[in-house]
């Protein structure tokens, strides 16, 4: 793998939900670059947008706190940048479904108006959107590759693929670079572990450092992939660096499958808590995809990415982050 | 093709987009049926809606003009309807990019409304949703089979995509049932000829009655399906009343491709006007997804619809209807 390091020294970077999880890891790494970076953030209650996200690098940012729903702040903070990646949005698929106006609002209004605001005022800028498996809803077969039908089985995941073909449409029409990476399950430091919103990677995390008890649905067979947060930065300076990559969409994934109990017993081996198996809940069901693993072939063969952190080492770093930073992220 | 016309005596339907082109052909089958129905209707200026077409039926439906953008109107009307049928939308292609936000307005936000509404106040309504061919992109093969992938080439497909995906979604999770045609180029009385937001069908109808110079970019060999608008009605009813619909999305098309030049020497045989041929303007050619046909044997192995009218008939139809009510339609 080759990340072009010196592509971003004296760059302007803008990262959309830069004070999120994903977006906070990523811009302490453009800092150590050297990119001038600016962070845009809704700073919208319980997304997981914090400052305390970037306080390694607060003095080095710039930091515009505003709602991408908003086209006008949008198109005075895409002028000059080079690098525009964008991670906004919500991620909770329950939440989708509970208030899914909400969803449609952040994930493709704000997706429009930045697309938008690029073609008007920084045609010139390469852009990268943070997508989603949830895209392909049930897998028909695995692992799933990028040729596997999407039929999203929430409305989060509807609105990630209308915002994953608005990103590419403004390829295909006007030429601005732009590509889509869809997401597995990401973990690691500067994730909001409190609430259920971020996923149970980030759930499971908390419980365990609390010592309190994990519940597993059905007995906890069900295969992921997971990506630990700082070979998903990799990911995305390979991406937008790689001219190859525009115009189209890759599926991240880790070096193998492991079903939900494997994460649980990895987590065991340094945290105290019960188990218990319970039956799967109806609300959880019926948005639920069965198991899920990705193909990353196509996005290494481009720009040979490939993971680097398995998936026990990754949560021992990110136990030891969270140990040291308990009252910023959890109980 | 069995048509349960005694499904809509006495029943309550709302037409979303009831005053518009489709919209008030179904409403005046419908009130011939012995339905009792509700037009609703922003009549956005040049969308095609106008109290006009619905001229002999006025009397016998209830219209209520109101924006499907605003969710409170919808919370209430969707109430007591046993069918809905939603029509509504922006469809012109250019339109979508030159104002994406509007077309994500009024195709997206409108459709998540009235799925919305009717999970909370309506979940036994039967709905329809009228979505277009568009949301192929340009097609691989032909003809166009619903396992076609799909990859939008302009805004509107890509909203419109979304919009059958809110559909789906709720039949899935939530029980409600819903059904996604899949219409291509529909043609007939009360399209609106004027402008050029209804596409090319309305608009060489226009320039023929008008005897205006008709110009066929590159030729005009490119090729397309045709539904007359009573055929697309035809597939509408029995849509909505054969339940193995449910949750599913069916191509409409025709007996055979033509190309376009076919369809103005057909014009021509009635009407004087001019043709040129003259190179495809760029703008144009970007949101062009060359040849098409659809393949509509899915939905006749479950409906037996067939479409009845030929082009040459139709057309014929068309123009008698278009020299008949000259003011209302056109210039």
């Amino acid at each position: 793998m080759t990340i072009l390091t010196d592509a971003f020294a004296d760059r302007n970077v803008l990262i959309t939900g830069g004070l999120g999880f994903i977006g906070s890891n990523l811009a302490i790494r453009l800092v150590d670059l050297g990119a001038r970076v600016t962070l845009l953030d809704s700073l919208i209650p319980q997304f997981g947008g914090t400052l305390v996200n970037i306080a390694p690098v607060r003095s080095r940012v710039i930091v515009n706190i505003s709602d991408m729903r908003d086209a006008n702040s949008l198109d005075i903070l895409v002028q000059g940048q080079d690098y525009i990646f964008n991670l906004a949005g919500q991620v909770s698929h329950g939440d989708s479904m509970r208030d899914p106006q909400l969803d449609l609002g952040v994930n493709c209004v704000s997706t429009m108006n930045l697309v938008e605001a690029c073609r008007k005022h920084n045609p010139a800028a390469r852009l990268l959107y943070s997508s989603t498996r949830q895209v392909y809803g049930r897998p028909e077969k695995l692992p799933v590759s990028e040729d596997h039908p999407t039929l999203p089985i929430d409305v989060n995941g509807i609105n990630k693929l209308a915002a994953e073909y608005y990103h590419l449409l403004y390829h295909g029409t006007y030429g601005i670079r732009s590509t889509v990476l869809r997401m597995t399950n990401t973990f690691g430091p500067r994730q909001r572990l409190r609430g259920d919103r971020q996923g149970f990677a980030a759930i499971f995390l908390r419980l365990a450092l609390a010592g309190e008890k994990i519940s597993l649905y059905g007995g906890g067979g069900q295969l992921r992939d997971f990506n630990y947060v700082d070979d998903v930065v990799d990911a995305m300076l390979s991406a937008i660096t790689h001219d190859r990559c525009f115009g189209q969409f890759f599926n991240l994934g880790s070096e193998r499958a492991y079903s939900l109990i494997e994460f649980v017993e990895l987590l065991r081996q340094t945290c105290r808590f019960e188990l218990e198996s319970v039956p799967f809940p109806e609300d959880k069901k019926i948005i639920d995809i069965g198991d899920y693993y990705g193909d990353y072939s196509k996005f290494h063969e481009v720009t040979g990415w490939t993971p680097r952190v398995k998936l026990a080492e990754g949560l021992e770093r990110s136990l030891a982050f969270y140990r040291e930073h308990k009252a910023d992220y959890w109980p």
